[in-house]
């Protein structure tokens, strides 16, 4: 059976991004029988519906075909001003616009983290219901929210927080199972 | 005694929009003592810390210096996707990072105009929300939603119907009433 | 086959209220293969900690009892103040108190109906955050409003209005087959 | 001047209440010219309009009285299911329906303590939202949010948590001014 192809969605654009990092370290982490790669957002324009009417940008076309080829989504999602940054917003705005709407019944697990102490527990529920209501399915449960993220990665940007690393191996353990699951039998 | 100063902003990008041509007919539908100008949102890059961090873009400098300088802020929102556009949460994130975060003790009101029924009954609250917790004072009433916007503006983008030019022009009364209220004395 | 067993569940305890009409006309427009029984909720105490750890009312055992032995929820929703009435909310606190929280992995469709134009346009996004928090698994879609709701009900609490009738018998159908693909295969 | 008469209401029924105690370190933090009176909310029924519209039950009239009285409401919020507890949204609906919507122009702060580590991070917004559509004028900051609460209590309830005691009290300054700063002049 071949792997579930996992792609990975960083909503910060930053190279020293905590979220970033922590989708690196999932790599590191996944289960047997999912291998991820990773889209990249920096180089799609903000979103204008007279462009995409005129012709969808390569960037946009890219990120549009990552997404339909996946099995199932993995986003890390910085907080900004207590909601989802504009470069995953713009990314789910060019990916949801018909025809071929790329979320439609696509599994996808979602996880934050932030400098601060909250972990981005106000991001989550924007993101939930937003990928909801385009009929993406998202995993309900375990929820992880990465507070303090600076005292839980090495200069490098390397995972070292050992509880967090667990929170991740199990998200990504149930990400594996809901993906079976909500997977529509042809 | 100076005009107020507005600065109107639409967080949809295309030309034929129907929320920027709401907020144009609010410039003529504004009470004596109110004047508007319109940022500008096309040309500000997606936000990214780094670049933040680097040096702001003239752009994002721009509209950062036009909000601080406003008296209050009105904002025409569409809804993407059950929230706000990556353009105007965009500009949100550029103009509340510190320092000088602009946003903060500003009178702001808000409408929403949309193709569908619903006029953006959605994103008004996501809006709401956000601007709140960076401390902008949102006018709480009216709510403004202007549902079925192809069948309230003509060809040229003449808002059309009185209705919808009667809860603008409340609004704008509210607006002015709350700016004053909201001022904080010196 | 044994028939699915759906729970019906108004959060409205007015005698004459729409949603409560709504969710009766469902079980006219179920498909063949469904059955739907009633929850009442007006005898529920407001929930209270220490009332719970003193022992269930009678009332919240049977709540929770219903709940379980469903196959599938089917939620009406008013809109009070934008969001859930008291009387759903308490329901669901009740339900989803340890041990058995009785909402684990149960399929629930919601709809809502309400007076004014908008049919409950805001209450439907805390109701599927709430529930998928608790982790119910909220049909996506269709969303089903039911505004200007005194004009689409006769003087019989029968719902005449054909277009809401197929709105709903397409959201049965649809939860149909959710609760197949939802059910955790043993 | 006449002291600024603060409502002080909690939404936990639950005697040895995390949040009920916080509030009553409320009363002892006070800035001078503010004292403080508590709303009882278990007595009131689950709100129903058939019963609203056969007289307002004594419990109900008492609430509304209270809060149309007060200069400004305080609210402990405990968070149940990741929004409100019935109990404090059933006061809301309660004293929201017109004539006399009591909540109307008034100042309220709002905190919440939970016996986990967010707080309450997920009901403050829902509150904010419902109370600032009912045109309550709720103070954008400072944010508390008391998480891991019996580590910050001692036995009898008696908040023991200085930074915590700090808190509380910036909050307290901050509502002060905000009552005066709201206040409608005639």
């Amino acid at each position: 059976m071949a792997d579930l192809k996992i792609l990975g969605i960083s909503g910060s654009l930053r190279k020293a991004s905590f979220n970033t990092a922590a989708l690196r370290t999932c790599a590191e982490l996944m289960p047997a029988g999912m291998t991820m790669t990773y889209a990249r957002l920096d180089d799609i324009p903000i979103f204008n519906q007279d462009v995409f009417d005129a012709g969808l940008p390569e960037s946009a076309k890219r990120f549009r075909a990552e997404v339909a080829a996946a099995d199932g989504l993995l986003i890390a999602s910085p907080e900004y001003n207590f909601s989802l940054s504009a470069a995953l917003k713009n990314a789910i705005d060019w990916g949801s616009r018909p025809p071929n709407q790329v979320f439609q019944d696509k599994p996808i697990a979602i996880f934050s983290a932030s400098q601060g102490p909250m972990g981005g527990a106000r991001v989550q529920y924007d993101l939930r219901r937003i990928l909801g209501q385009i009929w993406g399915h998202v995993l309900p449960r375990p929820e992880v929210f990465i507070g303090n993220a600076p005292s839980k990665f090495d200069a490098h940007g390397k995972l070292t927080d050992e509880t967090t690393r667990k929170f991740l191996s199990d998200l990504l353990v149930g990400f594996k199972a809901w993906i079976v699951r909500m997977q529509v039998k042809k």
